[in-house]
């Protein structure tokens, strides 16, 4: 039998708080019964969604808190007033102590990052964490990051993002070796920054826990070129939103084109099966949910603004690594470079 | 009766050079009798496609040079070769020298920027040109620059890039104002790098001719947020190119879900000039053309794959540009900015 698997819910975050994180829960544990709960918020909410959705009061224990971290605190302010009793804070420190196995919420990105470094830490050699997420492609999808955790990165922060990109792939899709691939420019005169082309040459020399295949292009990323898209904070953060924006803007041309003339719109009729599995493959809360990578425990940072649906897909990525054990292979991983680079330097001099 | 308007063409650049070359020409003449043409490149080649094409014929001068630049020259190395003898540097030579309002090209983007620069150099307080690009919104369509002549920039190029993008906006869609916008990351915690802070302070200080709205996210390029987005090329080319690779991957969603069952074949078929609609909307050639802008002459660079069609494109972009006296206008607010920010210096220190 296996063990069962805690996530601990921070369940006051996001545009709608517990009222989208319990029935979330309620979708996840229908997919995942050896999941039980930790939830921490106001008990004056939780308690009547709780009678509303008895398969997750069945699972879950409910820890009162009356602080929460205000969407628009900055982290040094929800730092201040959030430590040791906010709901945000005592749900990492859950998972900091043992008592479970992954932490969820749809909090504030900022707030939710400073909390996350200051209560689990971060792993040996990272200084600054990464958040990965999950970009749908042609035939399946790829994990993309950092997509916005830290502006600049230099040459051993992309390294080690590209190490613990790598791990989360072995994670999420079971592949022993992913391919990885560096976001660069294809202009022929500068080939991009110089962290990136340093980056470049320690992928290539070390032999890491990966199959690294040197560059690639925005255009690339969702067309299944790499199971793993390495870039810093900045760029990340412009090609994902880029990326929603364009699916949005041709999802409003497709709208506008079917509803041109009656044929078109008899054509849209029929055709409504077809539109209707677009639409899924579209859905941005299938994949909803970055993950915080770096830190000594797992964190899971769901869209603040998404529903029920998209709340429970971020609670089952955080089950998916919690049971795949995300943190000790790269602690692992992140071993193994160290003791790659000695030798790499101890060969060039 | 208006002024002709000279192009000069560099012929041989591109994946398919003079054979989609002179295509476009003919195509652009149909839509600007007033357009005359300086064909730069191998008059074995071309002649024999002058005498396929009368009307570009009718309307072109040829100059013979057997000097083209290759596709994978590296710009050094074009420059070296290619300086005073390639139909690169004798088109820009046409515009340097007065003889022609414009030059386009389909070759190496490197070797055509280091060319341009040496050339035609940079306007005063420019020191790094920006390559600008139609992006295709919702609504109508915007610009976007740096795409990729620059790897970051600090405040000042930034601020310059907003001018000049205005400038481009005036000529190019006839707005007085534009509205401007900074590209920047939406995380709460840093939000974005210190020049792209220190750009914002100063493009709200200045009172420069655009109507400036301040930072915008990657999502909202195509939404008609801004006319005008500005970042620096590493960003701003994988914005541009994850763009066109979300675009490919949908259209791969939708062809997919189309060709599913008898019924989707039979909706699809009934809302075929729908789909037709669409897929003119999502054309890449209706945009082609990138701008250079910050020297002091016109360059139009078209997209080395694309077709007759889209180089006509690209020669009606650098049409536009030349009739509305771009370069002028950005010298004039260049200036004006020489004088705000004296003015701005002057009060603040």
């Amino acid at each position: 039998m296996t063990m069962p698997l805690v996530i601990a819910l921070d369940a006051m975050g996001g545009d709608h708080g517990p009222g989208i994180a319990l029935p979330g829960a309620a979708a996840s544990l229908l997919r995942h019964p050896d999941l039980s709960l930790l939830i921490f918020g106001d008990e004056r909410v939780i308690k009547p969604l709780l009678d509303q959705n008895p398969s997750v009061a069945a699972k879950s224990e409910l820890i009162h808190t009356d602080v929460a971290v205000r969407m628009d605190a900055r982290p040094s302010q929800a730092l201040r007033e959030g430590r040791r009793v906010s709901g945000m804070w005592l749900a990492l420190e859950a998972v900091r102590d043992g008592r479970a196995d992954v932490m969820v919420s749809s909090g504030n990105t900022g707030a939710l990052m400073a909390m996350a470094k200051f209560c689990l830490k971060t792993l040996p050699d990272i200084d600054r964490p990464s958040i990965a997420a999950i970009w749908p492609t042609v035939a399946s999808e790829c994990i993309v990051l950092d997509v916005g955790a830290n502006v600049g990165a230099n040459a051993s922060q992309l390294t080690n993002s590209a190490l613990m990109g790598a791990a989360m792939a072995r994670a999420l899709f079971g592949f022993e070796r992913p391919s990885v691939g560096l976001l660069n420019i294809g202009v022929e005169e500068i080939k991009g920054l110089d962290e990136v082309k340093h980056a470049h040459v320690w992928l290539r020399e070390c032999n890491l826990p990966m199959n690294y295949i040197g560059f690639i292009e925005g255009d690339q990323i969702g067309h299944d070129v790499a199971d793993v898209v390495v870039t810093e904070g900045f760029s990340g953060n412009i090609a994902l939103k880029t990326a929603e924006g364009t699916a949005k803007q041709i999802a409003a041309y497709l709208r506008a084109a079917m509803n041109r003339s009656m044929l078109s719109r008899l054509g849209a009729f029929l055709a409504q099966d077809a539109f209707q599995i677009l639409k899924e493959k579209m859905d941005p809360r299938r994949m909803n949910g970055g993950v915080f990578l770096g830190l000594d425990g797992i964190v899971i940072k769901s869209h603040g603004g998404t529903d029920a649906m998209g709340f429970a897909s971020a609670i089952d990525l955080g089950y998916d690594m919690a049971r795949s054990g995300l943190v000790s292979s790269i602690k692992e991983d992140l071993e193994g470079v160290r003791r790659a680079s000695a030798e790499v330097l101890s060969r060039t001099g």
